[in-house]
């Protein structure tokens, strides 16, 4: 189809993989892309592939490719590695991402190549691995540019001049005291355009108050997001600047939160490596097949107190799962924007009654559409009328449980401090089940009982 | 519990929103909360609070309040508008956000809109507006500060303070030729600590190339992430500079993306307002629902085929729904993560089959593990052996059907231009349900028929 002239760097990548000519492809792989493409080949390469892969890398690019990885690709090839390898690799990394890799190894491992690092760097790691990975803290980097309040425009542009180059996202400078206390910002656009004469403490910004270490990392998001900042400083209690969060680090944050609602919901986490080896994904998703299956024994256990009724009625075990599984989408759907609002910071007391008050009045909409329907089938289906307005009554029920359900059961589990995104499902598809046969065949044992 | 001066600004708004203090509220509305803030609190209320907080916003507000706000509030509000409100609210915006809202408006209304403006800066919405919104060109801003190659940095500098400010996100300058043809990208930091005598041909970066304007928005954010960038530049076939493409942009394209997977998967918009009203949520629920009846009537279908032999043996009524409900979990587990790998990038033809060969070998352990567990209590509830044979056959062969569609259903709905995050899960429950009914009540149909 294609002549091999056209092909990008990673299709002849692969076309060298496939035919063995390791020596091309380790010159493509070191030569033709960026650290963030090659992570970015390693995280979509299955486990042999990926090993391959990995020992091709050059040493030297190794640091920088690791730091562009998924979370547990990332953590497997680090387990993978020794103390001595570690050290080569990370040398010359930031000191965030220095931080993460080292969140990922065992205890042991990290202390013994904390000792190996000089005592300025290890001081800055320490300090930064002393806040929990969650926390502005544990996110910052320690690269900032500091200049003193009270130097003219002119002198700070020539002490800038002086480095030989500035950091990576580098949009502003921070204005500190004699003792590092954080005073303010000077972004360097103002910098640029400002009269040399002026003095620093002048022009710079300070409307926007620093980052606290212990702050969370999805308020550090919504910060960025509402002031449109590219940077920001992080301060200790005591107003100390101890470092910056950069927009690059940010953004990584909304991706994990987002994984997290819809990996969460089906019962993944959300670093999971999408080419897992077969045994760790057997493992992982055994327990949730498991928890699941508590719940439909659950529900069996419902249809199980109404046998008598079947056996009378078989049409009940028809139409049955039409009860439960539209009070279970219902549920879901209610549920999902509930996660989702929640983690936009959407929901509070002042606005949860509301909610659950228009969910309520929509599920009984539609609960009334749909009855109408299905017990116009059922009617048609079965030759009989009862049935009909049996199904019907149990269908609003349900999508009312399901309403109910969707928007209590987040609210609830997050006041109790449990992640409506790991439990909020199964616990919905479990109410709305036994809620949906208890109804149906509960309804159908009394009028045929 | 607390005092009233611990109150925060939203508290406080709370507070007076519910004692009726409209003059308090209007205050702090518009003196104490950013824009950024105020769209957040409209974003966070009910139809009715939403209309009278937006009412009570100071017109010179109201434009940046909007850009802010989440796409579906956003449309609502405007929605409401004149064309002459319309143009004063919109007077002041960047093109990029200036274009988003005129994209929400009927036809008669933009266009007329747009009789309105001047020229130029008619002339550069239209540009914007001619690209799709899921493009670079749909994406991009207009507000670049450009400079040419030959001058020194001393002159670059000097040119830069003739500007009173420099917009926002700016942390490069774009060197471009006579004609406006792009040639290469000079960051800020790079100008302030370079020679003031070197040439910006000598110092700028030309290594990155340019994006063009019709690359899609997705893979817009995949370059961001890979080279670190806060703004890049956007040309048209010609490489003429069209104008700039931010990191808030692309932060906004990611939510949107992530959004898309968590809601889609659910039948939601991603868009969809957390608050909307209760007549237009009912609306936009009743689809979802109506198309999952359609499937949960197939199901019924399939167990109405085996009527009689549930007539003889009441448990298989009692049983069938954990057959449906184990495949229908594990198939949406293989599903879920298809779909984030697809998003990711991580999937196309060189690893597909490994992936699909590895969910179905996680498949068969784990429907050999359950189905052990699920015979095991069958046969002790219903002390029937052979129940709990059909039982542990149909469970693996349902687990293999949920692999099998979990792994397909994405990649063939991508395929054929179907978004797998919207029809995924609906045909995916469709399959594990008749194949889980029919498996199960087919084995022992054969078996006690």
């Amino acid at each position: 189809m294609s002549s091999k002239e056209h092909l990008s760097p990673i299709e002849k990548l692969n076309e060298a993989l496939n035919s063995g000519e390791l020596r091309q492809v380790r010159y493509t792989l070191n030569n033709s892309l960026r650290p963030a493409e090659i992570a970015h080949l390693l995280d979509k390469s299955p486990p042999k592939e990926r090993q391959l892969l990995w020992s091709l890398v050059n040493k030297e690019l190794e640091g920088e490719v690791l730091q562009y990885l998924s979370y547990d690709v990332q953590a497997d090839i680090v387990s993978r590695m020794d103390a001595g390898e570690l050290l080569e690799v990370t040398e010359g990394l930031d000191t965030d991402d220095l931080v993460d890799l080292l969140q990922q190894l065992p205890e042991r491992v990290m202390r013994e190549l904390l000792q190996t690092m000089d005592i300025q760097n290890r001081a800055r790691v320490e300090q930064v691995l002393s806040y929990d990975e969650d926390t502005a803290g544990g996110l910052m980097n320690t690269d900032t540019v500091t200049i003193r309040p009270d130097i003219t425009v002119e002198t700070a542009l020539r002490y800038i001049r002086r480095h030989k180059e500035i950091p990576e996202m580098t949009d502003s400078l921070f204005v500190v005291s004699r003792r590092d206390a954080f005073i303010g910002v000077l972004p360097l656009t103002k910098l640029l355009v400002s009269d040399p004469d002026m003095l620093v403490r002048e022009i710079m910004n300070t409307d926007i108050a620093p980052i606290a270490a212990t702050m969370t990392d999805t308020e550090v998001t919504q910060l960025f997001e509402q002031h449109g900042l590219i940077s920001a400083p992080v301060v200790d209690e005591d107003g100390k600047l101890l470092g910056r969060i950069t927009i690059d680090d940010v953004v990584d944050v909304i991706r994990e939160d987002a994984d997290h609602s819809l990996m969460g919901m089906a019962g993944l986490g959300e670093d999971a490596d999408t080419f897992a080896p077969v045994l760790k994904t057997t493992r992982s998703r055994a327990f949730w097949l498991g928890i699941n299956l508590i719940t439909a024994f659950v529900a069996s256990a419902v249809i199980g107190l109404f046998e008598a009724t079947i056996d009378k009625v078989v049409a009940l075990a028809v139409l049955m799962p039409i009860v439960a599984s539209m009070g279970g989408i219902a549920g879901s759907q209610t549920l999902t924007l509930v996660i989702r609002g929640q983690a936009l910071g959407h929901l509070d007391r002042s606005n949860a009654a509301w909610l659950l008050n228009r969910e309520l009045i929509a599920g009984t909409i539609n609960g009334l559409l749909w009855a109408a329907v299905v017990a116009g089938v059922a009617i048609i289906w079965f030759q009989d009328l009862q049935i009909g307005g049996i199904i019907a009554a149990a269908i609003v029920i349900n999508l009312l449980a399901g309403a109910l359900a969707g928007t209590l059961l987040p609210i609830g589990l997050k006041a109790a401090g449990i992640d409506p995104a790991l439990a909020g499902s199964v616990l919905l598809t479990t109410i709305t089940d036994v809620v949906g046969f208890f109804a149906f065949l509960g309804l159908a044992t009394y009028f045929y009982g």
